[in-house]
């Protein structure tokens, strides 16, 4: 397979990377003036769709009219809003997120159906409905032009339009999360974009987590819901955020076969490796931008009889506060590691359990061991910190990440609504 | 039952209070200098007892010995030394606790499986095992002192042995936590004596939480055994603790007899409802004595179908960071607790929800309702912050404590194990 992680190039264009996607944000005044806030990615072919959701009992509006537009696993279109979570605000929400669909399908001549929606913000607030479509309006205008233009003169197509809508689904976030990327199948080249929002635990309500990506494989919708499924399962759902599951979370993936190539066998495989890889990258884009975070925490746990207990012990880890606390004063507290092993709910015996912070052994079946206090703070002063533990009773791995928990978190979420 | 209730008196003594109860505290040196950290609680008979265990994986030492101890539903003595853990240190942690039942049973005269131990500090380290068995000397000695002159005057009894046993198990609790009652049932008055140690969420593996109940009413150990399980249920575990589960939780219960009086019928349910008022109790001094906490929480869930849907929502709110960040902040972003509620994991109608701060009303059948900001500012900004969610789906109810999360607490947290 070396040859084939040769084959991968890390690239600009975001979502609108793959062929035929396009992708703009404009300023629609949800949020404060000067920021983006309504992003617009369309494909020029009605494409196969894939959707994943937040297991939150209470789910914001759009959710429903995206799960009910997906039953196809058909969409051409997505529109995204920040500034406001259009959820528990009743039939006017339903409404909102109707009209947001409808205004899109208008413009951009599709079915309403074909239109998928989501939003981010603050909850239980109604939408300012009117700024809302106004920017679907702009949007929609600008990408036409886009589009035209693309078709004139396709060598020129500029990145800016998915930059802009990467900046327009940012809320409290402090860094753009775009990647693209193309690799060579058997038949020719894939390309695979994406964008995300979304702090780990460092941002309330209004740090939903949302994920977009687009390719111009072909990939049938069974298949890409499949492979969905599995890659967020290992990546953003691999990001702790304490628990703190949004009303708003969604992850969408359209592949709208413009490449001309569809998928199967090897390819497929590879497409799926690529898909989840894509997800990792912006998971851990999503943890390292904790707002107050100053550090960026993986947890691997290996040895566990399931995948299953790995995740639930690597999640717990980089979710307690007292481990998150303790790395933020670098201090090489590992009873707290352990401690929050053993009550996450998975099957170990905390005899056999070794645990490394970065490559040093803090503790070996399940009992401390004597360590250089030097070399432990030494590599708790990094800014990327590497927590192991190897449950020493099965074959089965996971991988968390998440951030250390600080002061300025406090401050941050101390004053958000207000 | 009113009157009922007026028979209840709130005394001093902790766990003293009963009759043929003592206890004494000690410094042995395990902690630093001028503090207490061995405390010796004793019955002149042998008492029925029950206990409560944590359900971490990951166990302390005295644990094991003390469940072990504990299978015959009788014990005699109670010993617990503050400032190490006793876990994860392998073999010796075994050692260690065993030598402190055995010196106990060896200055008390009782055989060694009528005591029981306990341990709270920091985990993986050795005990300083020679310090420790010093400490149980001393606190052996003074105890059969402070019983043979109770029998000379018996009036004479002061309750500063008590005092410095709830001292004695204290770690980074700020304040000492001891209650006493004495209630009259049908055949004369029943004390009951407790203390705690533990501070909410805030006081990480040495914060784990411990209580110890002393009665002088006869109950059988299996009747004792409910009695308490059902009563930790409905308070100390419905302090969050952020889901961190100490290696080191225990909660025991003793009951002599030396009022003479075998409870049954009325008298037992009156035993029962007081053994639950006691825990709740200090369950609720320890959620107040957050380091670092500004805030005491409490939530009460009503209208769920079941017991343990109410007191799963109740603790996901209280134990969210994002909620417990907003009241630090004095922000009324109720939409932290709905979506709290939402990933409790438990069964509700999101349509339904009513919730309040206090009393004023913010979102009622799941969408927020016009409230004035100011009141709510007014309500926020108290010690004590009651949230109520009313599920309007059943009858059931419960009641979680907790504290907010502040600046503090990070300072505290990152700084603890150096």
């Amino acid at each position: 397979m070396s040859m084939v992680e040769d084959n991968e190039k890390w690239i600009e264009g975001g979502v609108a990377a793959p062929k035929g996607f396009y992708a703009v944000g404009v300023q629609a005044g949800i949020k404060v003036a000067d920021k983006y806030d309504v992003a617009l990615v369309f494909s020029q072919v009605q494409a196969h769709a894939a959707g994943v959701y937040t297991r939150n009992l209470v789910k914001a509006h759009p959710l429903y009219l995206t799960q009910r537009h997906l039953q196809n696993g058909r969409a051409q279109a997505i529109v995204i809003n920040s500034g406001n979570a259009n959820a528990c605000v009743g039939e006017s929400g339903d409404q909102a997120a109707s009209a947001m669909a409808q205004i899109v399908a208008m413009y951009m001549a599709v079915p309403p159906e074909d239109v998928l929606v989501a939003s981010t913000g603050v909850i239980g607030v109604e939408m300012p409905i009117d700024r809302v479509l106004t920017g679907i309006r702009a949007a929609s205008a600008e990408l036409l032009g886009t589009m035209v233009k693309s078709i004139r003169e396709p060598k020129e197509t500029s990145n800016d339009g998915a930059h802009r809508a990467a900046l327009a689904i940012m809320t409290t976030d402090t860094t753009v999360k775009e990647r693209a990327c193309e690799f060579s199948c058997q038949g020719g080249m894939i390309t695979l974009g994406g964008m995300a929002k979304g702090s780990g635990m460092i941002h309330p309500n209004m740090g939903t987590m949302l994920g977009f990506l687009t390719t111009d494989a072909n990939v049938a919708s069974e298949e890409l819901q499949r492979i969905l499924r599995e890659a967020v399962d290992e990546s953003f759902n691999m990001v702790t955020v304490d628990g703190d599951t949004s009303t708003n979370d969604m992850v969408l993936l359209l592949a709208n076969g413009a490449s001309g190539m569809t998928l199967s066998g090897e390819d497929l495989l590879y497409f799926e490796k690529m898909v989840k890889t894509m997800c990792i990258r912006l998971a851990q884009d999503i943890a390292r931008d904790g707002e107050g975070a100053s550090k960026f925490i993986e947890v691997t746990v290996a040895g566990a009889k399931t995948k299953g207990d790995a995740q639930k012990i690597a999640k717990s880890i980089c979710g307690s506060s007292l481990v998150k606390t303790a790395l933020f004063g670098e201090d090489a507290n590992w009873g707290r590691i352990f401690t929050a092993a053993g009550y996450a709910g998975a099957e170990f015996d905390p005899a056999k359990v070794d645990i490394l912070l970065g490559d040093l052994m803090v503790a070996q079946a399940g009992i401390g061991v004597a360590f250089s206090e030097e070399k432990a703070k030494e590599i708790l002063s990094l800014k990327d910190v590497h927590i192991s533990l190897n449950l020493n009773i099965g074959e089965e791995h996971a991988i968390a990440w998440g951030c250390d928990l600080t002061h300025e978190y406090v401050t941050i979420n101390g004053s958000y609504r207000s």
